[in-house]
């Protein structure tokens, strides 16, 4: 299976400007799978309910996730992407899967990081998978968003449900995350891919770096490729999503079946 | 506080010389609490019950745990060992927390790596944390056992129980945990102190390399000390365990009141 991310900066507030940055970086590419960053159609550094109210949109009506289902059937492949999203008076920092046979799924961020409290709603979706087809099998994929790493019971949750490959759109500003993604894969025997954006944004006195460096890792933690820190990129490397299948660790450890529920505080 | 970890080789099923090993390690070190690896009195790599019973001890008497407590009020510092257990006919690959007022506090691995399923019962004491003294405060400190790293669960349980300071007694043979230490650290704000032992044991036709580098890490994620990965050493760090009383994040995030445990498979 063929499958990555795409790392770029996000014009803010500009998400016909970023449709062609996305098109024009995908041009070309074959790939199964595909991850794009959190907030890909609207950027990120938000300082008035004007600007999300502009920039954000409905699902699936919305233009931005209409020119992710034209690539996706266009490149015979599923993407995932993070979505300014506006629904029922609220926002939300969602991500989208979007399927070369029309469908899209929907996730809404469940741990809001800083000020993203202040112009999002919490996610109300929860955690899910859903299953895509690679040659003619079901995979089963899940979806978190950016900060929700930090917490192990998102990927946890998500493996449990049976996730082969936790797709994990993001913005991230702290130095940890892509250091820790082998972690998060290791402990659940999945592959994780965390599409990072890259840039800076300035707006209303604030300031922003994000870390790029895209990181894909499989359920062994071994960094099947780590993105540049800076610059534009759309890595697609080839995996088996059956090795997520595989929970042993040795012969006598399967990571699952040897949980003690009883003895976990949740 | 003056905290760290012993890191050693020990004999195998020769408790007399392991003790003898520790005093001298531990000669003129001054500590607050010191971390020993596991299995500490008896080695690891059994081949029979024969060897279990001759190495084991019961607790609070046999002469490992006495031993250890000696110690403990000659340098007037807690001390954490792993330790190999008999108990009511069984075996358990333990824990002990040793305090210079007398008291002793027991705990029971709670995920058994390999072939320890072969030799030892299943822990029975969950996760719990014990108040230690410094400077006239309390304390709050938990015990897990090596593979329990791998277990989000262990950590987060502990720390949720409002554990200060993890203490994880180790024998590993997988390259993973030191890396993973800092996630582990960083997702709960909390210190761990992984002491881990080194060299080679060879028994029944089998062979184990212990992988040393036993890893201090503090509740940013940062490695206060990271230890050879052979060769004795007994490591003392000051640290300040209110540190990990702060869990905020961001100004606007305490990683744990953020949890949204509806949302958590457990």
């Amino acid at each position: 299976m063929k499958a990555g991310y795409l790392q770029f900066k996000p014009e803010f507030c500009d998400p016909d400007a970023n449709i062609d940055r996305i098109k024009r970086l995908v041009k070309g590419k074959e790939f199964d799978l595909l991850v794009l960053p959190e907030l890909a159609n609207s950027g990120y550094l938000f300082s008035s309910f004007d600007e999300l109210s502009k920039t954000s949109e409905e699902l699936p009506e919305g233009k931005f996730c209409k020119a992710l289902q034209e690539l996706s059937i266009d490149h015979n492949g599923y993407i995932v992407s993070g979505i300014c999203e506006k629904r029922g008076g609220k926002y939300y920092n969602s991500s989208i899967l979007v399927s070369p046979e029309g469908k899209i799924s929907i996730y809404r961020k469940t741990h809001l990081f800083s000020d993203e409290k202040k112009w999002f709603a919490p996610g109300d979706t929860g955690f899910s998978v859903c299953d895509i087809i690679d040659k003619g099998k079901s995979v089963k994929v899940g979806m978190m968003i950016c900060y929700d790493w930090i917490y192990p019971e998102s990927a946890r949750t998500l493996a449990l449900k049976g996730a082969q490959i936790i797709c994990h759109p993001s913005n991230l500003v702290m130095p940890y995350c892509q250091r820790a993604m082998f972690t998060r894969a290791i402990e659940n025997r999945v592959f994780t891919i965390t599409a990072n954006r890259t840039g800076k944004e300035t707006n209303g006195g604030n300031e922003l770096n994000f870390t790029g460096g895209s990181v894909i890792v499989d359920p062994k933690g071994n960094y099947l490729h780590s993105g540049s820190i800076e610059g534009d990129e759309c890595i697609i490397v080839e995996l088996d999503p059956a090795e997520a299948l595989n929970k042993s660790i040795t012969p006598n450890n399967k990571i699952f079946q040897d949980r003690r529920t009883d003895m976990y505080s949740l």
